[in-house]
């Protein structure tokens, strides 16, 4: 568990993608947000008070969340001072970049000496058992795309937010690096060994009561040949009640396949809805989430609405439109 | 790349079962089998000459193969001696238990000092590519089960066999750890982290020639939920153009799993293909592989009978009848 709140550290992020986990973190937690912590040179701003480390920590910010990527993924010399100042103020650091902090020298003697926590949300840090497969008590939910990179999450959240709103039992459960920096847990699932993929899932969604949803995170795609192995143990690790179909319109092939074609809806439904079924025989398709942002207001409308008709299910784009109707759909199961 | 030829270790195992390991390299690959070293109390046997370390070292074996697996799969005290002893002489060690040669602090002294190499094969030791789906050449064959432990690996062990006894140009591709100390190399998939499980099968089954077939090595089931996801990546990370449907036609539920029924064949075909063709358009169902083990002659036949009428695919108990029907329809593919 990392401790709340945080402070959003955009370091010199050459422009706004780059601080895309400190945005999803500011658009999908504010409540755990406290301010941005930018340096010299920083292009990104994610919206929230430009505080010092000091003024942060006054404020009550407990983490400080590295919420940018610069090329590669890695972290920067130039983040490394204020970083490790950060810890002898007496911050704990998060990270979900590929090198870990506690590979950096002078970040792991700073925690050593100030007592800081230092999390690396890509990697595991429970020895996840092996699925057993029993059936689960409480309700289960899980976005499944005709890609990878298609609104799964933002589908999940906006669910899970909009249950909330309505007063029902609801949790959002991350499966990767932002979803838990935006919650404060989850499962890295794409770091965890392959015998235990299920078996992490199973252990992030426990028993719960029985008008409780959890609100699975997604990852990748049953028809992306690089991850599908991810997306399938996911549907069977979390036994989903509920399905969301999840995706992108204007995408022309398969991200970072060239050579691979979207499948329909109708195709993923088919392909999905048996393999559901083996671990939870009422598992139901129940909406279509349409990831827009691509597109103009009417040409959103009509997508959706054109979607719905074809495939006979609820059809949103749960950030532009609210998941008001996905919800109804979950609710009516 | 492992030393051969070997000595099997058989250790102090309780039983003949327990020494499954040894057994399946003696039955697979006899001329990698110099002989087996048994310890006082030793209950098993796998058919080949008891030598002394000293003896199977001057008879030219190069590595001392843990085969054997005491309760809970661990290295036993009682074997660090000897195995230390081996080391003296000149052996590599090799293992696939599931703690490691080089956590015993004996053995990794004593290579140091030796200069032999330990071999836990349940370790990657390649940083794996993520897949990229690219088409590769040559051609590949991956089994899949209605269930796991129902006759995977005996299956591309045999059509392999069959492949060179005819002069065709044939490959195992081990991807668990008896199929890796059978071999030599290969992949131990189910250690691997996720998000590089089907690069680490494309790595495995790299192009070849045309008319060169790869055997994959099957794992898990898609029905499985425990384990669907690695099978997910090999039908995915390993493009078969043919699959073999495997069957154990006494198992009641799915292994582990009590509350887990068996698909039909048909079911597990009419899942697979379509999961196949997304890897492989031209992927196809090319037979069917029964463990007759649990069956007499007669019913083992009638059995075969009946579900190749039923399927309209070759059927046969591969390591019982022999693999060459498989083989005639990959052939004819």
């Amino acid at each position: 568990m990392i401790r709340t709140p945080y402070l959003l550290f955009l370091g010199d992020a050459p422009d706004q993608l780059s601080a895309k986990v400190a945005q999803g973190i500011a658009d999908w937690n504010p409540d755990s947000v406290v301010g941005q912590y930018r340096m010299e040179g920083c292009n990104a701003d994610v919206g929230v008070p430009d505080l010092s480390l000091q003024d942060a920590y006054d404020k009550g910010a407990r983490t400080l969340v590295v919420g940018v990527a610069n090329r590669g993924g890695m972290i920067a010399e130039t983040w490394l001072k204020a970083l490790a100042e950060a810890m002898e103020i007496g911050f704990d650091l998060a990270s979900g970049l590929h090198n870990l902090l506690r590979d950096e020298d002078v970040l792991k003697a700073t925690s050593a000496r100030s007592g800081a926590t230092l999390h690396d949300v890509r990697v595991p840090s429970v020895a996840y058992p092996i699925a057993n497969g029993a059936k689960r008590t409480g309700k289960r939910c899980l976005a499944i795309g005709t890609d990878c990179s298609v609104g799964k999450m933002y589908t999940g959240l906006a669910m899970d937010g909009e249950m909330k709103k309505r007063g029902m039992k609801s949790t959002f459960r991350p499966t990767g690096q932002t979803g838990i920096l935006i919650t404060g847990k989850g499962v890295p699932l794409d770091a965890v060994v392959a015998d235990f993929m299920a078996g992490a899932v199973e252990w992030l969604t426990p028993d719960n009561e029985p008008d409780h949803w959890d609100h699975i995170e997604g990852q990748g795609s049953l028809y992306h040949v690089s991850f599908s192995g991810v997306t399938m143990a996911l549907i069977h690790g979390g036994q989903p009640d509920a399905l969301i179909l999840a995706h992108e319109p204007t995408r022309t092939h398969m991200r970072g396949l060239p050579d691979y074609g979207l499948p329909s809806l109708e195709a993923l439904r088919d392909m999905a809805l048996p393999i559901a079924r083996i671990a939870n025989p009422c598992a139901a398709i129940a909406g279509v989430s349409i990831n827009t942002k691509a597109l103009g207001d009417d040409e959103a409308a009509r997508l959706c609405q054109e979607v719905e008709a074809r495939m006979g299910l609820p059809t949103v784009d749960p950030f532009r439109h609210g998941a008001g109707r996905l919800v109804d759909a979950l609710d009516a199961l």
